[in-house]
């Protein structure tokens, strides 16, 4: 979701305020989160992909598709840092498809569930009456590794922000076969205190926005430190693939110097951490040219409200 | 789901076993139930309604159809006898759709969620390139009333098969508007022990079916005791409607002589309770007419893989 979609979520969000004690977290974040009583929660997450948006049928296999539902989910579970328990899917598949189709996509599925240790243990089926495209829509829950989720509200003036990864470029194929940074949030975030953070799903443009736009601060990212990925030096406009493409899947946090410090001298992972900017008091959003320009930092992502930026 | 459906969900379960500490109810019943640790525990479903299959835009309104998308899975959280916790909903709109057609949709998720206290706590908006036909999934959660959620698997021979309301017609309208029986769910639950239970998506005959599968055992119904609706009626052929059109969206349980004897003598709310038959031995699921002829139940419900039967 993006810029004319937050704006119909933040009204959705106005119409009914939820009580805290119950949801502390609600429409907002990557997942919301439900104390359904005693001291236990879980946090809950839905994802829905449409045939011909974020996935063809003539690129991708039916394998790739059911691996990139679970895997969109599982990416939520890691922008808050928490641990995937289960997952339900729900499917619809045109007429002409049948059995060995579903067997296919269940393949998909049930390669990310094993991989990251998130049970399928439900669904539903439905076929359109002749063509109409394919949808699938996982829906997570996921507990809290700390007790406490990383929201997108926590983000603190001079906080380092940081993103995982190299960005852009994903309609290649990473869109399809992306690890979801389940493992490297819990890392991160048993190294360093984060502040904010929230998976890289719209591109870092609309979703650092976000991050500002809940925490009530700024930011001032630098071109020179952006990591861009292969896949994205290739396209006609490397940064911008970079800042609007989307769907990189990459985290996106934010915490204070020192213990940006602390992660940077205790990270050996392979995965690469970019330090790109920093929150600042000043609400503007912008980005410093590698020729010294600071400008603000041009909108997109992808959003369905406008239907453009995505290849 | 129904027959098709029901065999490649059974395939789907055999691939993966889930650890019963964890996850007590997998696939195969109307919600699946997770122990994320603790004593506490969460049920989840899914549900997905399409365009020309579970709703026309030509004679339901967006309102309708947001409404049935909670409704359905309110249902599913009755038929287990289990108080909603919370939901989200994922749609897909054509292109031609805005943020008007969105808030049409969400007064009617609002209104199936205040009126069953179910708050809808997150979700995701996807736009088809061009004129894809609407989806709607809903995903909630539910907690159980007992601590013993009721289960398809729990007939005992002898069991009186009892249902709710009246059965059939359900295209004429009632699939829009209908009152998911959760308060009713729990009312019979309080009064008397059942052994098994869910809620009527696919029409009696198929859920009864899968009550007998599950349970292994059969059945034996009559049809002089089956409530048939009055928009049934007026079917060409209103057995059949009662037996196979699906979406009646009432209470399918079993429970002991005794019990429904208590049941009946305590009962008093408006809502009608039919006791239509016995569970069995012998595995067969039949029907005895009016006429004193004993025959298999015809197969029927809706399935998606057939694509029959459903007005």
């Amino acid at each position: 979701m993006s810029n004319g979609e937050d704006a119909i979520t933040g009204w959705f969000a106005e119409q009914r305020k939820l009580p805290e004690d119950k949801f502390p977290i609600g429409i907002g974040d990557d997942m919301a989160q439900v104390c359904p009583g005693g001291d236990g929660s879980v946090l809950l997450t839905t994802d829905m992909l449409l045939e011909g948006v974020h996935f063809d049928l003539e690129s991708a296999t039916l394998e790739q598709v059911g691996y990139k539902a679970m895997a969109v989910s599982l990416s939520d579970c890691a922008g808050m840092v928490t641990r995937p328990l289960a997952a339900v899917v729900s499917v619809a598949l045109p007429g002409r498809f049948g059995q060995d189709e579903l067997k296919k996509l269940h393949k998909g599925i049930i390669k990310a569930s094993d991989k990251y240790d998130c049970p399928l243990i439900g669904g539903d089926i439905t076929v359109w009456k002749g063509e109409g495209g394919s949808v699938v829509n996982s829906a997570m829950l996921s507990a809290s590794v700390s007790g406490k989720p990383l929201l997108r509200s926590g983000a603190k003036v001079r906080d380092c922000i940081c993103v995982t990864g190299r960005l852009g470029g994903s309609g290649e194929g990473k869109h399809l076969e992306f690890q979801p940074r389940l493992a490297e949030a819990e890392k991160v975030a048993s190294i360093a205190q984060l502040n904010s953070g929230m998976d890289l799903s719209d591109g870092l443009s609309s979703d650092l926005r976000r991050i500002c736009k809940q925490s009530n601060v700024g930011a001032v990212i630098e071109e020179q430190f952006i990591p861009i990925s292969d896949e994205a030096e290739r396209r006609d406009d490397p940064l911008k693939s970079a800042l609007c493409e989307g769907e990189d899947f990459e985290l996106l946090f934010t915490l204070s110097e020192t213990e940006y410090e602390k992660l940077k001298s205790e990270w050996n992972e392979p995965l690469e951490i970019s330090c790109i900017g920093r929150i600042t008091e000043d609400k503007d959003i912008v980005i410093k040219y590698k020729n010294g320009k600071v400008e603000p930092l041009p909108a997109g992502g992808y959003d369905h409200f406008r239907k453009s930026e995505k290849s």
